[in-house]
């Protein structure tokens, strides 16, 4: 019998008759002739009411035992929609993150899914009952809880589907799918009827948040299809898959936006061998995300370095890089918190030439000034004016014609 | 080093200013030079509140499903308390019923504990943290929660001390101790600086609601000392312990009561062998528990049977009974409920004569009637008008002289 795993988000399971609205999709994929897994979220804002109670006994909450606080917001919800299953009629049955195998590394409130040991979960479906797993937790090897960070439980989704051999992991959430721009900037914005992984990725991890991108990632690894669509609409979604980018490569897939950007410039650095690692390495140790680096072409051996991190990493950042650019003779390091970025998206685009010359043309003409660039095989991103974001993907958006459908 | 554990209620962590007070306990303990284990309830209504979100989505939840759910709130306690432990500087960690050990039976809402596996809290303690344990949980063979009823976490909590070889098991809560009578009733009553396990099981379970009858019976079988006293304050509060009978017997210790009685008879039952296993099998097999049974010397082989239950199985068990009535050949049921139960309690009663007759003086002169009479080797029981319960409360107290101290 085929295998369906389905993820609910927190605004999908946020009261009682959300629950069981969740119940009755479940039911129906069940009815259609599928094993049915449905991971799930905490209920709304318990997560955030639970971080609240954890800062009112302490002002620097320890991560392991915040974990295992934070586990039980999902384990309220899987055991809600257990009941609610129970009273429709159909046997259903919750487990913890534990219960359901979800073994991970010890990197509390960041765990990695080391594997998943889906015993009881087979044998729960072999049964015939619903199996509802707990998102966004595990447990260790040491047997202490996890959490696989915020949105992780798209992450369990997807890591359950494909420890299962599932068809397909559908992602319910409260968006219809994957569009070709954020509907708020854009009202012309178009629904993707399917899109690649590696497409997806950059998507997500440029702002879409429709979905967590380690999720995208481990479905892109293991070849499985995640299925994005609305869990308050029968509307079909986007599906996101491997085949997709062959097919309808060299095109513009949508614009991608992304508000948490700051830049650091260290200036007057010397253009010597190591100099780049000695800059980078303390940031590594620091756990902060670079993105964006960009060197200038060396003048009288001297040379500007600049890269971009998220705004809520800079002061970290900041002072991390302040004893090194003594160290490495550099001049001074400043930032700018008043960036964007905003990129196009579309596999196959290296390959192809005009879409960069395409894309700064139509920035120049709508006024937009570009203060760094970067490309990768499925993209190109500017760096422009915080205030001109909505400007700059509307311009895009246009530019590339994803208005009439894509 | 000596091992203390300390149970606190519900209302002793029901925010986090009392979570904290918990804390500063349980390290005052540890300074003392004890290894210390503390068992928490969940926070004030968190467990009132999690049955109402499970009423919203079942009229009838299952059982293993509110288990699990109800287990949440626990953890919930007990993570905040480790997190406040670790902000005042002392090494906790916070461990579920499963981790700790605590391995049941799989009747769920009321499970039995079949064993204790105290490895992890025997580890976690000598690496000099405190240890956190979730009280009323713990988990089956086959790896599901389960709660061990209402009250559990005391049975919880004697049940670690006793796994770790404790020197007493503190049971902390809003009383300051076990006292001669309910303080509510009489304002005379006096606190009991100790008491027999005995004479604590009969107070228990007749309403003197200060620890679950569980907790005491396993303390007993055991030989664990509990000290019950209040979280609240440093009074010394009532030691239960085995040495205390013995050395204070032929005494009226306390007067217990209990508003939750209800009686039923059986009129014109034939007195004929085999009738009373007819009449009380039925009511065993439907779990409900039958307290005082009186069977009326038979004229002409018919008898009246009377028994008492709890008001709240009454309907269940008129229901149970209007079968039988009619198969054993009896004339009707009728039951009553405006009843009460007083009832003194000490050790050695039954051996020293005159306490029946000086209990059935008090009560006459009060102008009191009794319905039914039952003894047991430590206590008298007297099933009187409701209505009549504080005034026979006090009367008894002053019989026994109890303002003067035991």
């Amino acid at each position: 019998m085929p295998i369906v795993v389905q993820k609910y988000g927190g605004s999908s399971v946020a009261d009682a008759d959300k629950i069981k609205n969740v119940a009755r999709r479940a039911i129906s994929a069940q009815e259609k002739g599928n094993q049915v897994v449905v991971v799930v979220s905490a209920m709304g804002k318990t997560t955030d009411n639970l971080i609240k109670l954890a800062q009112q006994v302490s002002e620097e909450p320890d991560e392991r035992e915040m974990d295992f606080l934070l586990s039980t917001g999902e384990i309220v919800s899987c055991t809600l929609l257990a009941m609610a299953l129970k009273a429709m009629g159909h046997d259903a049955v919750s487990l913890s993150g534990a219960q359901a195998g979800i073994k991970t590394d010890a990197t509390h409130s960041r765990a990695r899914i080391m594997g998943i040991e889906p015993r009881r979960v087979i044998k729960e479906l072999d049964k015939g009952r619903i199996v509802i797993v707990a998102g966004f937790q595990g447990i260790t090897s040491r047997m202490d809880i996890t959490t696989l960070g915020r949105g992780g439980s798209d992450t369990t989704a997807v890591a359950v589907a494909i420890s299962l051999g599932a068809d397909v992991c559908e992602i319910y959430t409260d968006v219809d799918g994957v569009y070709t721009a954020d509907p708020r900037l854009v009202p012309e914005a178009q629904k993707l009827d399917e899109i690649g992984y590696e497409e997806m990725l950059e998507l997500a991890s440029l702002g879409s948040k429709v979905m967590h991108s380690r999720a995208v990632e481990l479905g892109w690894l293991y070849k499985m299809p995640i299925l994005v669509a609305s869990s308050f609409s029968n509307n079909p979604g986007t599906l996101i898959h491997g085949g997709a980018s062959m097919e309808i490569g060299n095109k513009v897939r949508g614009i991608a936006h992304d508000l948490n950007v700051a830049k650091v410039t260290v200036v007057g650095v010397p253009d010597k061998p190591g100099v780049a690692s000695a800059i980078f390495d303390p940031l590594a140790k620091a756990s902060i995300s670079v993105d964006t680096i960009v060197q200038n072409a060396s003048i009288d051996r001297v040379t500007d370095l600049t890269f971009t991190v998220t705004k809520t990493d800079l002061n970290k950042a900041m002072k991390v890089i302040a004893p090194v650019v003594k160290s490495v003779g550099a001049k001074e390091c400043v930032s700018d918190t008043r960036l964007a970025k905003v990129s196009i998206v579309g596999s196959g685009m290296q390959t192809a030439p005009g879409f960069a010359a395409r894309m700064f043309r139509a920035l120049y003409e709508a006024g937009i000034n570009i203060e760094l660039i970067t490309t990768s095989e499925i993209k190109i991103t500017c760096i422009i004016d915080e205030a001109k974001t909505s400007e700059a993907v509307r311009a895009l958006h246009k530019a590339f014609e994803l208005e009439k459908g894509v």
